[in-house]
Order: C-alpha cells, then sequence, then structure tokens
C-alpha cells in the first residue's frame, strides 16, 4: 500500500484544520440545544429504496449505492432530510414529541464531479421544527439561523426573506403547458448571481414573450412583504434577531421545488462565497417521504464554507487553533521525573501540555517545539530543581524567565488573550 | 417508503442518548487534548485494497467494500490503524510532526452478525503515539487512558498491564512447528473470561502436552515484571496516574498478533461487562501497513460501553441528558410578545429554553413539557405582564411561583445542582 493515496473527492481533516472544524461544530450545536431543539443521528447506511428516487433523476445518478453481502441494496447517506422522514415516520408522536426540534451534523455522500473545495464526502448541519404552521416556527427558526452565526462572532450575517407563495402567485399566470413555474423559479434564483438580462434570455429561450419576460421581472422588483412573512418578521425580533439582519428580497426563489411558505438564504457580506445557507417552510415534503403528514420548516448551514469565513475573520481564539501551549522538556534523565509531574501540573491547571518522550538534546527539544508552533517550553535543570523554580521560554517573543509553577501558570493562560 | 426501516444492525441514536454521547466523546476529547493528543479525521471511503487483506481473512469478510460508478473498488473504514497508516504514510514528518500524538472518534463499519449492543456501524476511540520507543510514551499513553475515565468521574478503573515480550519469551518454548505462539496466546487471553482448566485442556487440544500446558501456566502464574514494565507504571505515576490505577497481570495476553511491548486493559470494577478499553506498543505494524518504519504506541476505548458505564454510574448530569430545562407558554395572541422576548432573555442565561410554538390552552401546552420532560413551564398572563414578572412551575416539585426574572434564573440553574 505504499503509494496508496486518498480517493478522488475525498480527503483527511489534518489537526489544525479538524480543531476549527470541532469549535465552530460544538459551537453551533450549543446555540440550537439553547433553543430547544434536540440532536439526533441516522445511519450511514440505508436501505437503497429509501434514497433513490427522492431527490430527482440527475441526483440519483449521485448517490453511493451498492448490494451488500446479503445482497441487500443499500446507499450512504446522501443528505439529512429523507433519513429525519423515514424517521419521523417510525417514531414521531411516540419517542419522539409533538413539535420536535431536531439538529444534526453529519456527513453526507455525493458522487459529485469533485472540485476546488467540493468533495464527495462533506458535513451538513440541519436544523428543523416539525408538526406546526405557527409563523412562531418560523421565526425560530429564522432566529436560531442567525444565532449559529452571531454565536460564532459573526454579528454581520444578513438574512434575506422572501415568500413563496408571494413568487408562485406572481408567476403562476406566465406559467403554461410549455413552461412550468418550477422552471421560472430556477431562472428568477439566478438574478443574484447573473444580470437581469441574462435572466430574461433565458426565461425568452424558455418560451416567455419577450414582454411577459420583462413583466415578470417587473412585478416580482415591485414586490411587498406578505401580511404572512411580516408577522415572521415582527416575531423574529422579538425573539432577538436585529432589525439590521433580516432583508426583504423579492427575488429570493430558491431553486428547490419544496418550499410552501418562508424562504431565506444568509449571507456574509466580508466573506464573498455567496450563500452560507438556507432554508424555509415545506409542509407537504414529509408526507411525500414518509406517507405522514407532518408540517416543517428548518434550514442547512454549509459547515464548510462557514468554517473557511470563521476562520477568515479571525474568529477562532488562537489557543483553540494549536495544540500544546507548553512542551516540558527533559533536562536529563535524572530529572526526568520533575519534568513528568510538571507535565501532569500543567495539565491539572486546563493548559495543553505535551512532555518530550525521551532524553535528548535541548536544542532538538525546542526544535520540536518550533515545528509543532508550541509557544512555551519549560525547562527544569539543576537549578531550577533545587530551588524549585521553572525556566519557560516564550518562543514567540523569545523571552525566557524563570519563576514558580504559579507564575508559569499566569504567564501561559495570560498569552491566550 | 412508508415501511422502510433501519437496515439490520443499524439504529438511529435519538436525542437522549445523542446528548450522552456528545457529553463523553467532548470529555474524551477533552482529556486527549490537555495531553497534547491532536485530532484527526479520514475519509469513510477508502480504496479497498488499503483495507483487504489488513486484517486476516475472517475480517476480509465483513469489511464493506464495492465498485463505485467509476469501477474503482472502494471499502467502508473499518478500523482506525489502517486508515491511519496510510496517512502517516502520506504526511509524516512534513505536514505532521515528529513524535506525532494523535487522537480519532469516528464510526467504523463491519458487517459483522448483529448482536444486542453490538452493531454493524459502530463508533471507534483510538488514541496513539507515533514515532519513539521511549517508556515514557508508553506511560503518557497509559496515563491519557486513565484520564480519559478519570475525567468522566470514573475513578475506580484498573489498568492491567503486562510486557508481551514477557510473555512471548515464556510461551516460545512450548511453541513448535505444529502450535505457533499466537496460537498459544489466544488460549492464555482466555485465562480471565474461562477456567484454567478449560485453557489447559484448549492449549492440550492444540498439541501441548499435558505437562507442558501446566508448565506454560504455571510459568505464567509467577512471571513478574519486567524491568521494561516496570519502568513504564514508574513514569504513570509521575504523571498522576495512581498506584492502585495499575495492577501487573501475568495472564494477560490481548489477542492480536501486533503487539511488540507493553500492553494493557482497562476494567471499571462497577461495570461489570469486561474491557473497556486497551492497547499497547506495535512498533512494527506501521511499517507492515504503510512501507514507513514508525513504531507506536496507543489504545482503543470502547465507546457504547463507556457511554453506558458512564450513564450507569450517573455521571452524566440530568441538566445535559435533558432537552430544553424551560417551555415558555404562551397566554394569548396579545401577549405572545412578552413570551418571545421572555425565551430570549433564558437563553440569553444559558437556560435551554423552547416556546410554545403556537396560541393554545394552558392545560395543552403544560401536557407538551410533561411529554418532553421540560421542567419548569414559564406563563405571563395579564397581571404578570402588568407587574413584569413571571409565574413559573417545577412540574417535577408541583411548585408553582410568581417571581422577578432574575429569580426565575436562579430556581431554573439551582435545580441542576
Amino acid at each position: 500500500m505504499n503509494n496508496i493515496q486518498t480517493l478522488k473527492g475525498f480527503r483527511d481533516i489534518l489537526p489544525q484544520e479538524k480543531r476549527a472544524r470541532d469549535f465552530v461544530a460544538k459551537s453551533i450545536a450549543k446555540s440550537f440545544s439553547l433553543r430547544g431543539f434536540e440532536p439526533i443521528e441516522t445511519p450511514t447506511l440505508e436501505y437503497a429504496e429509501l434514497l433513490l428516487g427522492k431527490y430527482g433523476q440527475e441526483a440519483d445518478k449521485l448517490v453511493y449505492n451498492f448490494a451488500d453481502r446479503a445482497g441487500r441494496q443499500v446507499g450512504l447517506r446522501y443528505d439529512q432530510t429523507v433519513p429525519t422522514a423515514r424517521l419521523l415516520g417510525q417514531y414521531y408522536q411516540q419517542e419522539l414529541p409533538k413539535f420536535f426540534r431536531r439538529y444534526q451534523i453529519q456527513n453526507v455522500f455525493r458522487a459529485d464531479k469533485p472540485q476546488r473545495g467540493r468533495y464527495r464526502e462533506f458535513t451538513q448541519c440541519d436544523c428543523d421544527i416539525f408538526g406546526t404552521v405557527s409563523p412562531v416556527a418560523d421565526a425560530e427558526i429564522v432566529a436560531a439561523f442567525y444565532a449559529a452565526f452571531a454565536d460564532l462572532g459573526i454579528n454581520s450575517l444578513v438574512i434575506e426573506i422572501n415568500d413563496r407563495q408571494t413568487l408562485m402567485s406572481i408567476l403562476k399566470p406566465f406559467a403554461s403547458d410549455f413552461v412550468d413555474v418550477f422552471s421560472i423559479i430556477q431562472s428568477i434564483d439566478k438574478l443574484d448571481k447573473v444580470s437581469r438580462g441574462a435572466v430574461k434570455n433565458e426565461l425568452v429561450s424558455k418560451g416567455l414573450s419577450s414582454g411577459d419576460a420583462e413583466d415578470c421581472l417587473c412585478e416580482i422588483d415591485n414586490a411587498v412583504m406578505s401580511d404572512q412573512l411580516s408577522k415572521i418578521a415582527d416575531i423574529c425580533y422579538d425573539l432577538g434577531v436585529p432589525r439590521s439582519a433580516l432583508k426583504f428580497n423579492p427575488k429570493l426563489a430558491r431553486g428547490l421545488d419544496y418550499y410552501t411558505g418562508l424562504i431565506f438564504e444568509g449571507i456574509i457580506p466580508e466573506y464573498s462565497v455567496g450563500s452560507v445557507g438556507g432554508g424555509g417552510r415545506y409542509d407537504q415534503l414529509i408526507e411525500t417521504l414518509s406517507g405522514v403528514a407532518i408540517p416543517a420548516v428548518g434550514f442547512g448551514i454549509g459547515f464548510d464554507r462557514t468554517v473557511e469565513a470563521t476562520l477568515q475573520l479571525g474568529l477562532i481564539p488562537e489557543d483553540v487553533l494549536q495544540g500544546s501551549q507548553v512542551l516540558v522538556a527533559v533536562f536529563s534523565e535524572e530529572l526526568l521525573a520533575e519534568s513528568l509531574q510538571l507535565s501532569n501540573q500543567f495539565r491539572q491547571k486546563n493548559i495543553k501540555t505535551e512532555v518530550y518522550p525521551e532524553v535528548d538534546k535541548l536544542g532538538k527539544q525546542f526544535k520540536l517545539a518550533d515545528q509543532k508552533k508550541i509557544r512555551f517550553v519549560a525547562v527544569i535543570g539543576e537549578d531550577e530543581a533545587r530551588d524549585n523554580l521553572i525556566t519557560i521560554k516564550d518562543l514567540k517573543t523569545g523571552d525566557q524567565k524563570t519563576l514558580a509553577f504559579e507564575e508559569a501558570v499566569t504567564l501561559v493562560k495570560n498569552s491566550r488573550k
């Protein structure tokens, strides 16, 4: 296996990136938990029958499916909505309560063409409320979306909102036997990415007259917030979402067919890679998928993009990104016990610490700290051992001090700020 | 899909269990991080070639493998050691430092016969130090194993230790062309599970004379700690492992072929399901797997058993296991805003809170709290709104009080203790 690498479209996650991802995932999970959302997990493998035919013909080709050793057709998790629909069918109103709120952060698998930053295994982060059509649930969902970013320190998030019903009532008169309304929605959805002219041309190419295409775009420009959407926005404000964070965008369409009411999308202005997530209300989908009629509202967060944005904005503390903060060097075989005890003491003070595992030249030990980007090296030599002190060197500033243990702890802890 | 269920041997993890698992995983990850271990992730899918032929013929049958759409033979992660060996071959001494310490908590897949408590997808939790044969590394590994349990509140862990080399030097004279030494080791490994007589019979059935089998068992009974093992134990004590936690067990064999030095296993005396994990030194395995000579020492923790033990011993705080602590009821449409603002205030105080999402009879709202095991229900009726107070009912004690917000916060927070 000397030259076996990772599969195309798959990746290893090395420590620094993994720490950033864990930090973001933990923060998001906490934001959701505080709002009453409960974590679940579904298996990586499901019956292929569950997965196929649920996402459209094109998507079916992207499902990883195969026959297991017993001949069952099985498939890898493709998204989190379909397995959750299965789970709701199995447990809703029994093990799971009415108005079930769940979040789910797991990997999904798509045999897609790999591109820069797009992998065949990636993390999805979904959050939904099931079992009510109340606008309070819509607003709780928008507020949870806002909080997930705000709690990471991203206070600039703009959430564009729209009502799929308003959009449908505007667009339906332009639909015909030749152009269905979802095809028009898919063109409208591009208005934020390509020029108005390009969208108009696309509508014409789909069969709208030039005049109808123009009228359609004008009507969208002039659309106003529906009563339902205003009500949802007001509840959001009461739930603590700042007014500046919500922005009505009549052009927001969201590509997927299944939305039935509120739709929304989040953008971080300082981070120019487009949407970091979005969602909306989908009152028929769970019934279509599971046979059990359960209205739903929820969203997905683009986990990779959110991690990248959080890193770019410098919102992950240095000491979270780094591994050990202190390397305890070993001065000599005779003083090994002192070094071991010191590392244990640092750990008890909640300081990430490792001990150099061999007796080696001090120069080599400092070099390891450098390679591992460990900021502090602590040494107990003969003098230090006699005086019950520690010599500690800050590799960032070059400062070296000989001091008592408690002072060393203070030094290291203060460096985190 | 109305009656599609989970696949045989696979399971959904519902909220209460998921919260317990997240708590345990987070605690273990923190214990490891404090000791300088760094987290990594490898992909769920690898080239089948990497996985097959690594675990033995029987195990090969348990690997989930298939051809992907491009015709590549791929397989699902079967353990974490083989992918890590691949990763070390790719990155060691470049992106990864010398003396790399990693931990990894991911799911693995085995097409095994499902049994009670044994699933085809389950979580492994591995921790290793690569690149040194020093006994300090062995002791750091044992100390990390101890800390993972102690930090969960399991202070009673007993770690049985032995030296595979001692065992080999005792057993080799009894091996022959007909009985290889690993076959004898596999019998010896059963000494803690079945009777001495049964093991003796097994050795005889494998080809040892009755006298040799008896001699072999006596020699093991009388074995003493090797110098290397004593040294490792001493370093463990310096690293904070209590003397009572380490127990020399000359009968401890560990079934796997690849151990070359220290071997150990952890048992929680109050929890009678046997070993909760174990490991040892394996200085040749990484070279066999990856072609790169890297000595290694590490362990795996049985995650499911550890979660179960932690739950059984009552070590997971009630408020971690539970979802929302407060349900904010909605008294009337007119007082909805007050309820929304109150739920936002509770959340800002770090109290898991949900708001009843509809305007409904109070009785129904209390019923939901009961179904969801939410302990407190907060109500703002007309009087409370006028006086800027909250009525809060403790469903556990039946107590109901009308008080100011800050007092309500104190009430809820104190209930956690």
